[in-house]
């Protein structure tokens, strides 16, 4: 792909400065008064209250309010392994959001692949100059120890977006995908396909939903507790499903679903599967750039709902709907752990802007107005219930 | 001390937001296509290019201009070991006067005080994110050894504002006090007291501008080359010093000095040692906040020039002369090692500024029209002349 200069979108990220964001001062300091109050001796006396009473450094510092958007670049959506300098323009460009939708101030920290528990060693060593460590596109499962231990080790929020974000929209969606086709949420029989790091995230928020009849199925087929090709995480998640290995693939499990869930890869589902499903059969065909099946031909194979992952199609399920008001919830209210409550307030906050879910408008649209606040009220409403 | 509201500084520095800084978004993402450009899925075509050409990382990202202050909080000016989090509101204060002052985006980053290597281990796996390193108020001698090995370790400036930083302004001084004095620079007898990393850093810097008469004195006396109880960076200035260990103390070793450097505590000199000096001597009492010697006080006692850290008095010589313009410096040339050469070039640059030095003015002031400039342009020529 040959680098064009003229195209906007290289004139945005690379024009008269690099990258898409600065950093501000909140303030000028234009003489020896100024000086003396924004740096020394001033701020020799804001030192010294944290020394004595640490609490205060998040009163008086930017690491009262600044995120850090970490990546290394193992999982990029699309893209695969590019490594943290290829992985630095998406969350770059999802920090500019976080500033533009929310007001969340967020900085993008590359890490190098090192193994796991340098990774967390290295982001707690620096975990007093933040407010919250947002994680992205990061690989499974490493992606699932670091969150794990990460959380353990630090005293701030960490989220996974590719985890987290991923399963309340997908929740928020089939809340009202389910009332469009009139069934019973949690009487409905879902395929996932694709159990890497969002998969898993979504499984696991999907039974603690309360869906009874779950199937997981992967490239190679039915994923299963007792089969040893998949990692721990992904045999946790399997043997809380009700449905395990009765089936050879997906061909075979995808009969009298009424879900297909798709975090897999492109032009994976066909025609003639979307057939053999349960009646008013409900698609998310979430795969990027390329969705598992072509939104025109679930329709004309009989999908009554359809969602995919783009915004070239009605019903986007995008995390954007979720990050920035989920993380200005946090940093409002000191919660500290994405639970699956609290997804599951978001979702349901998210699926109640739409007033009247139909088949072409599960979930409210990424620039819709008020989205960024419900999700932010959820979390706060839910911190208040809870605390 | 106890925290006053009403303080201006705890305003400023507390008010509406947390700390003196904030993250801008370059532009507005307010509909789908400025999103498609800003992020996904425009940003993956830039992704894709950094993957093939690692070099268009610092074009098209951040990444390109964003300096790390980084801090362990363990010597702060006037305060001593006060942490990480104490240490972060200098720090940020810091990277305020670097946009402020240059243009320059730097943003605090904390380190726990952990082991050197582990130091510089955490800061080169995070070393893709950043355009330079500059370290703060790293004790010494950890803080050499953490410059040392980092910068073997990275592809970006390193650079130590409490060693490099000092030495510059220090000498830029020393050039311009000589001429008020009449003395020629390289002749004079200097007495440096105090060498901890700012001590060290400008004890090398002035046997390289040619000072052929140096005498190094800390807290227990002069420092000697073969005296195990100084550390490996102190013996290695101290062997390169014309003078070592003659005298027993500080008040035997002041006697006939031209120069007195006070990098050390406050009150250590008194009026009967300026005595004891050569005759016009020269006095740069540079503790913080208290100097080594009243101003007052050594003028009375025959000081010819004096100097102070404080803006309180004439002549302060403070770091701020030389950090803003010298990392943008940094970043416009590509400069990786601030070398003694580079650093008396910075100096000539800054003391020229001055185009009569009197006795009441030897540096340029803080805010004075083109300081940075002056100390950017020293550090371009210099890169033109080596490259």
């Amino acid at each position: 792909m040959p680098e064009n200069e003229n195209d906007e979108v290289f004139r945005l990220h690379g024009g008269k400065e690099q990258g898409v964001l600065s950093i501000s001062p909140r303030f000028d300091v234009t003489n020896r008064t100024e000086l003396g109050e924004a740096y020394t001796p001033g701020v020799a006396e804001i030192s010294k209250l944290i020394e004595h009473d640490p609490a205060a450094k998040k009163k008086y510092t930017m690491s009262g309010k600044l995120v850090a958007m970490v990546t290394d670049g193992s999982a990029v959506l699309g893209l695969g392994n590019i490594g943290p300098a290829g992985g630095l323009p998406i969350i770059e460009g999802k920090a500019l959001l976080y500033k533009n939708l929310a007001g969340v101030d967020a900085i993008p920290l590359t890490l190098d692949q090192v193994p796991v528990d340098d990774f967390v060693k290295t982001l707690k060593t620096i975990a007093t100059s933040f407010a919250g460590f947002h994680l992205e596109d990061i690989a499974a499962p490493r992606c699932f120890e670091i969150e794990e231990k990460l959380a353990q080790e630090v005293n701030i929020p960490v989220y996974h977006d590719d985890q987290e974000g991923t399963a309340i929209v997908v929740l928020a969606a089939l809340i009202n995908a389910a009332k469009v086709v009139n069934k019973n949420l949690t009487d409905l029989h879902v395929l996932l396909n694709g159990v890497g790091a969002s998969g898993v995230a979504t499984a696991r928020l999907l039974l603690e939903a309360g869906i009874k009849n779950l199937t997981l199925v992967d490239i190679d087929g039915p994923v299963s507790k007792d089969d040893q090709h998949y990692n721990q995480y992904q045999r946790e998640v399997a043997a809380k499903s009700a449905v395990q290995t009765k089936f050879a693939s997906l061909d075979e499990a995808i009969v009298d679903q009424d879900v297909f869930i798709g975090l897999s890869d492109a032009n994976v589902l066909s025609a003639t599967q979307v057939k053999k499903m349960a009646a008013k059969p409900i698609i998310f065909a979430l795969a990027n750039p390329v969705p598992e099946i072509d939104p025109a031909v679930a329709k004309e194979a009989g999908a009554a709902v359809i969602a995919t992952g783009s915004s070239q199609y009605s019903n986007q399920v995008n995390n954007i709907l979720a990050f920035p008001g989920l993380f200005r919830g946090l940093l409002k209210t000191n919660i500290k752990k994405v639970s699956f409550a609290l997804e599951a307030a978001i979702a349901q906050g998210l699926a109640s802007l739409v007033d009247q879910p139909t088949a072409e408008k599960i979930v409210p649209g990424v620039f819709d107005h008020g989205v960024v606040d419900a999700v932010t009220n959820a979390v706060v409403d839910f911190a208040q219930q809870k605390h």
